[in-house]
């Protein structure tokens, strides 16, 4: 504070109403015009104008984005799944009894048939023996070495690098005009927090997502740990996305960001406020530079929400027609 | 951006550089010269400075506090149970039954020794009646309402005012250093948010604390609506101050304060980082112009954390010899 005389404060606060007050074309580059980006850049117009009737103070102004298929690929797995076979691959040599055991048999033979024909009972046994058993902190190395070697087979690249190029300059674009921006994932919290940040800019304590219990122990050199525990504790999917939003954020986003059915009550919950709303959803209709899906996806399936988003008018982004690029790697 | 160029943006980074690495006695008025506020600021000013070895960056550098008894007081009843009582008060119109049903019976006539006799069970009741069976939008209008009217006896004002001076004191002076203050408290989530950020300056999204269940439903007039069920979610309070912590901000604080044993954890948790740490305890040694009590007292019980504090050098502050003024009322 006390510097500040002598600086030309004035100049700051300049800037600080400049840059986050201006919505133009050029922040989108990767956005082709069109009816999706011009209803974006419309809505932050109106939402930062001061004065004018639909300004929202800065404060107030939460985004929530989903992320699986809204901010990276999903297919042709939820990339957790492909993080929690590997692990069993990791760890078979420590368990010997899964030679027999389904669905680890199956499973470390590269057959994911009767995984999926055990429905949630044994998705719940794999996430259980890799994503439990251990510390926060040993998990989160887990995923953080996972995160920089393991790659997507189809692009034979990192998978932090199969995020959407519009969708990471519409973050920095909504930050800039004065957003918080999170993420309210059906995906592990635990597992995204380690890369979010340097990925999406978005820091761990605004990543909502689902979650396992965890238990405050003495660790075995007297240091408290937290450990992981193989029980659920949180779905934040479908209804429980509000439920995530009212629990970490405790107020209600201005906008909303989804692809599939799991993102529907969210939509439905920011829309429900007051004053000026934007909800949207992605549409993979690009086969050939990421993938096709909707109504009949097992992944991401996008239904009921997609009816909802048309009848309400909600924005639908197309894939194929609204964006340059997908990947950040197109553009080199 | 684009207004950027031409506004000496160098004088911007400047002040920038110089408001956040003060620390200095003037930010903290309200605090006498001593070990408590020399430990604080020196700690300030190791984790701020650029290229020292103790440099923190901002984005680490998560400050967490518990509520009662450490920003506000907590005697002779914790303020979110006079909220209950008042509660029962004021629907008792609406529970006939509650007349000769305990422990409601006694409540409504000023008795709390059965209720207290009840244990957990007895509180349990209560809350599940003041706190549940209304949506969260209702049930942040009703505290709203609440805390703007209802009055401490002994003080014989609003429940708000008797926040500590130089604690909001010390919440300025991190925020202004780069840190980000969290509040994580063994009160209700809910009860906090609606008026937090008006009083310390901390938003509903960092808050942490204490939470029922909540659902999805579609309400009365059709919008959606989240519905506060009489089932308790989560503890934040002991060893749940770190799951909670970790849920809810997904990183470790390098600072906590608190000041009963239900804080003892939280320390412990943050002591046990590494890089600079602090922990802090408020020890309630001011019969005369706030409250006195430690060891035996049924509210805020400071016991166990304060042998441990002692025995590992965390800082007590002695609300009697370090504030100068307990309440901001009292600077007028």
């Amino acid at each position: 504070m006390k510097f500040y005389a002598g600086l030309r404060p004035w100049s700051c606060v300049l800037i600080v109403i400049f840059t986050t007050s201006v919505a133009g074309a050029a922040d989108l580059p990767s956005w082709n015009d069109g009816l999706a980006k011009t209803t974006i850049t419309d809505f932050v117009s109106r939402v930062t104008k001061v004065g004018g009737p639909d300004f929202v103070p800065p404060d107030e102004r939460i985004a929530a984005f989903d992320n699986d298929g809204t901010l990276w690929t999903e297919q042709p797995v939820y990339f957790q799944g492909a993080f929690a076979l590997d692990r069993v691959k990791a760890l078979a040599s420590q368990h010997p009894e899964w030679k027999t055991k389904e669905p680890f048999k199956s499973v470390l033979v590269g057959d994911m048939q009767p995984l999926a024909a055990t429905g949630q009972k044994g998705i719940l046994e794999v996430i259980a023996v890799t994503h439990a058993g251990m510390t926060t902190e040993e998990f989160s190395k887990t995923v953080s070495d996972w995160i920089a070697t393991a790659k997507h087979k189809r692009f034979d690249r990192p998978y932090v690098e199969l995020v959407y190029q519009p969708m990471i300059e519409l973050l920095q674009y909504l930050r800039a005009n004065g957003f918080k921006t999170f993420i309210v994932s059906g995906g592990g919290i635990e597992f995204m927090r380690p890369w979010t940040n340097k990925v999406y800019g978005i820091p761990p304590e605004q990543v909502v997502g689902s979650s396992g219990v965890t238990k405050f122990e003495e660790g075995a050199d007297g240091r408290p740990v937290l450990m992981k525990e193989a029980k659920i504790e949180f779905i934040d999917d479908g209804p429980g996305k509000p439920v995530g939003i009212n629990r970490f954020i405790g107020r209600r986003p201005i906008l909303a960001f989804g692809n599939s059915d799991g993102d529907q009550q969210m939509l439905e919950w920011t829309a429900a406020g007051s004053g000026p709303r934007f909800m949207a959803i992605v549409h993979h209709t690009d086969e050939k530079r990421e993938y096709a899906y909707d109504r009949k996806s097992h992944v991401g399936k996008l239904d009921k929400a997609w009816d909802e988003a048309t009848e309400r008018g909600w924005t639908l982004v197309d894939m194929a027609k609204d964006w340059k690029v997908i990947y950040p790697f197109e553009k080199q």
